[in-house]
């Protein structure tokens, strides 16, 4: 089974109480993919300048992953530079150069518009669409976004939710773009805006998840005692949740909880080292065995 | 089987973005109470001024509280008086007049006093001491504080950890009190002061609990859509979570797991209206009923 993830590969600076690093391989594809390949093929679609370190391709194709379609252009990478402080709940955006983002075309080669699940991580929600349309024959498409977009795209964002099956949210944008202070009211709004499902994604205290079918499940976060670095937890967890759906013959509420706890378990491991120091290392064997104790935290 | 609670019965004024309540029975026994007794024989331990409206003291009564040691003294009511707004996940307390708690020395019968399980509520901790050295054989002593004897009384509070099995402590309280953010680390703290087990509430966020054995669990909190007033629903937990525990032979992970599932769902009732408005209509089998649907939500 294949799954395409369109997003960002983007040069993060970051800052957390733990320390300091300077141009890690980091962005929205790239967090994504180190979970889903450890279910599925996974075919990445971004856009890196021409003075990208090679070294992060190499790195990225070593990985597994299909960068067939991944465009290199004349032009700066997208940076992006953070910092986290107290209890690292959420970023503090320090500087974002969109560099060759914002001239970003996707690129998708024929074979890959056959493939049937499809991620569209966070970027313009026009690029977005633009990929959506390309696509053949999709069966299980996810969309994340942020409120970057939420307050300038929202439109635009409102329409592709239309065509979509799984909303990935954080609660503050579930919030932000619902305008339900309630998180299940939230859900059910945003459900009723076109997507299935929504899943809205609370960092350290786990996810809750909606079905338009009336669904509800809820699921604590892995307990991390040392959280050196969130950034990235939501596009891994994505990449869980979805590498595990990909994989599935079907999709019932057995399937979702257990691609939730999949998703939990792979974000856990992103926050433990920088970047993708720690997820990029990681392989099934880890993630099945964190999964058992991940089950003994609440499971009775 | 049996359970002495030490806390207070009060009148609590709210107000929240769906109403406002005069003067309704509250105060953290009385809200214990009202789970715990789903469970076990309760015995409220508290002051009332000697104003304290009748008819909230039959109430208590009629739901099976033993009230032999609720002190009447001359004086006026703990009143307290409260506001919740946005996701309702803090209270802004306006006013409390501490009235009779002032002069409290908790009266407890010789018969009481071999009860084996103990759950001190939130208290001045000296009092919390003064019932604690009273009891013969107690064999399950929990406690709960606030952040105001956490800030007043933090050498007291800490002697009295030394003493007891449980720690329950909201988010903010665990953080405050252990000086770390992380809630894991916050936790193992507070296990070092003393207690076999910490507990720790997040509200909507579900639950913690960690112990010196190094076992951890997690729980989400029941999903619930319509949060009317939230006042009350830590006690609420704390009654569950101890009045199911007191009930069991042998107190053992899967024990503990259930224990906060109780606990959990007790205090989801409690939310769901004002004051004790639901939780004093509540019975074991609406408990059981929702413990089912509460399952369902992470159980796979």
């Amino acid at each position: 089974m294949s799954i395409v993830v369109l997003g960002t590969v983007a040069l993060d600076s970051v800052k957390t109480p733990f320390g300091k690093r300077k141009e890690l391989l980091g962005g929205s594809a790239a967090h994504f993919s180190m979970a889903a390949r450890l279910f599925v093929k996974v075919n990445l679609i971004a856009i890196v300048g021409s003075d990208f370190p090679k070294r992060h391709i190499g790195f990225l194709r070593k990985k597994g992953i299909n960068l067939s379609s991944l465009t290199i252009d004349k032009g700066k990478p997208f940076r992006w530079e953070g910092e986290y402080k107290g209890d690292l709940n959420s970023a503090l955006t320090l500087n974002t150069e969109l560099g060759v983002l914002s001239v970003f075309k996707p690129q998708v080669s024929e074979e890959q518009r056959k493939i049937e699940n499809l991620f569209l991580a966070n970027v313009d929600p026009e690029i977005q669409e633009h990929l959506l349309k390309k696509m053949h024959s999709t069966k299980l498409v996810g969309l994340d976004s942020m409120n970057y977009w939420i307050n300038t795209k929202r439109k635009g964002l409102i329409k592709l939710l239309r065509q979509i099956d799984i909303y990935v949210a954080n609660d503050q944008e579930a919030r932000d773009l619902s305008g339900q202070a309630n998180l299940i009211k939230a859900a059910k709004r945003l459900c009723s805006f076109g997507p299935k499902m929504v899943l809205i994604k609370k960092g350290e205290h786990g996810v809750l998840f909606y079905s338009q079918s009336g669904l509800i499940f809820s699921l604590p976060a892995f307990p991390v005692e040392k959280v050196i670095d969130p950034t990235g937890a939501g596009d891994t967890f994505a990449g869980g949740f979805m590498g595990y759906l990909a994989k599935c013959k079907r999709i019932n509420p057995l399937a979702i909880k257990k691609a939730l706890a999949y998703g939990t378990v792979a974000a856990s491991f992103n926050v433990e080292d920088f970047g993708l120091l720690r997820t990029s290392r990681l392989n099934s064997r880890d993630l099945e065995r964190r999964m058992l104790k991940f089950k003994d935290c609440f499971l009775f």
